[in-house]
């Protein structure tokens, strides 16, 4: 579908600030006591702009007397993942489990003590592995997440899964996910609308964990997608096996490329946070009637992290937000989440 | 996905024997009258193997108390179209589509007239239709399915839509459904099962009536793709232009591999009608479990065709169904369903 050539860029690249987390979490002030308004379906949002439009977009596609109504088969939702439902920085996830597989892998392969980028990995070179380049990370995806069967792979992430924790906040992964996307992903939910995630991020490594995190099942996630090949194996046996070739870049442009490809339709709500979803806020716009684009703005460092370099946030080669999305954003009328103002709690376990 | 270089070739190629459609229709004796016995879901269905496949099928599978349950979210059934759930003789409909739209363009473009192979359409030249080759239809492809937005195309196959008729029927294509297989996805949908077409046709083309046709929406139709790319018009709207390349390949291996593309995993029951369909059928065994396996055997010249090659019937382009697939089906515990034998009705107008 997409170029095969400018790889796993944006799906992977940006470990070169992989050294630079070396704040500790610092827990927020507890937020003023929930008055417990028992209709609120967004505890963890403040009053305020965004919520606010959530609210009045639910409203109003769902008043049958509206004419901007959106019939229950159109109302879809997509999401991006990193940086918009959970924690990007200061590593995406699926690049830390390539680094942890590899390093699971290395006794069986003693020549990666002296063989880059593995030796990096090996012997814990942070140096180093902050200079890998593309190459570099194709080779280790190609060891890491390539060369076995579709049903191989999942398992492998599961186990992953159950023993990662986040470097700085030192939680499991399913701990790091935004308290307020989890309550915007069940509100939707509740009023009919269908919820997708759609990520730059491998499609089969966030399946292999999305049901349990999100409550999203697979054929609901779209994201950078490996070949696969149908092979009949030694006994006869059709067998799909992971290619180490990208089918699918799902960023960019790629994303409303492949909710077309996938879902056929625009989106009536899009969620991202960084120039990657800027074409499916665009496409979710262009599809007329009521919608909804926002983008998550981290501008919090004190409770997760601030980078832009949108409002003169610190750059970040991971998720950038910069000023000219922030100013198309104020243009087209999408709204931008300040997680610091926006989010009464940004995780479920910080009070 | 897959190689762009066998471009249309399953999924356009058979016109060869467009010519080959002299019969007139033959209205079917009319069937015994129904006993409309109140609780049969699929009226138009002789008792028999196939029936009984069906219906043991759903009960194993719903019912909570057998080892074989599949819970809800695990209920997905997959079907071919072409020659599956409508007829694809003597020509796929999509090329017919093709053919009408260069038949309707060619005022527009006076040098058709002399030049191949849109010349053999402006003059109806069957003979040379017949020996168009598969760079001619990819010629043809392109002026009539490419170079326009995503949003451009659904109308004009819905125009030709509302006019087309079959060639031997003479009637509109929404009635060259098979009722069996109307019932059939009726039925599986009111046990929880959710329907995909999985087709070698192209996603969008069907993707344009299956709502009005099948009941089922955009995201749950699979076929074989066009490249699209997101590009920014004169007035500097993202559009999604369509591209004169193939992005999926959607037949033989390819169904399999696509399905776990677009679904992530294994369905639990699969209908086709040729070759092109085995390795769905395959992949679909293959989660374990219960799972149905069906192939339709257009065994009814009276009523519909008669092409196999499997058990004798005459070679076809459109559809094989070669001996050795009905060996397979035998072996595997598969179910064929012989058109003649199992159907009662084949089309809801054939009384």
């Amino acid at each position: 579908m997409k170029s095969r050539i400018a790889v796993f860029s944006t799906l992977i690249f940006p470990i070169v600030i992989l050294a630079g987390c070396s704040n500790n979490p610092t827990p927020s002030t507890p937020s003023a006591g929930q008055s417990a308004v028992a209709a609120d379906p967004l505890p963890s949002w403040n009053d305020g702009p965004a919520k606010q439009a959530i609210l009045d977009f639910v409203k109003t596609t769902t008043d049958k007397s509206n004419p901007k109504f959106v019939p229950p088969e159109d109302r879809i939702a997509t999401f991006d993942q990193d940086g918009t439902t959970w924690v990007e920085q200061p590593i995406y996830s699926q690049v830390l489990f390539i680094f942890d597989r590899v390093a699971e892998l290395a006794p069986q392969h003693p020549e990666w003590k002296t063989k880059m980028p593995f030796k990096a990995i090996v012997t814990g070179d942070k140096d180093a592995m902050a200079k890998f380049t593309l190459k570099d990370i194709e080779v280790l995806m190609a060891v890491t997440s390539t060369g076995m069967t579709a049903e191989a792979f999942p398992p492998i992430v599961k186990d992953w899964w159950a023993k990662a924790k986040h470097p700085r906040f030192d939680r499991p992964y399913s701990e790091m996910v935004y308290q307020p996307m989890l309550e915007l992903l069940k509100y939707l939910r509740d009023n009919g609308y269908r919820t997708y995630i759609v990520t730059g991020g491998g499609q089969d490594f966030v399946r292999s964990y999305a049901q349990t995190v999100y409550g999203i099942p697979p054929e609901q996630i779209v994201g950078s997608a490996l070949d696969t090949k149908y092979q009949y194996n030694k006994d006869g046996q059709g067998v799909l096996m992971r290619d180490p070739k990208l089918a699918l870049n799902n960023n960019y442009g790629g994303k409303a490329e492949d909710i077309y490809l996938f879902i056929g339709r625009h989106p009536k709500a899009a969620f991202g946070n960084s120039t990657g979803d800027q074409q499916m806020l665009e496409y979710t716009q262009a599809g007329g009637g009521a919608s909804l684009e926002m983008l998550v703005l981290h501008d919090d460092a004190t409770r997760e992290y601030a980078y832009g370099p949108a409002q003169g946030l610190p750059d970040s080669k991971v998720g950038t937000f910069p000023q000219s999305l922030y100013d198309e954003a104020k243009a087209k009328g999408w709204t931008v989440i300040s997680m610091k103002n926006d989010w009464k709690q940004i995780f479920a376990w910080q009070k």
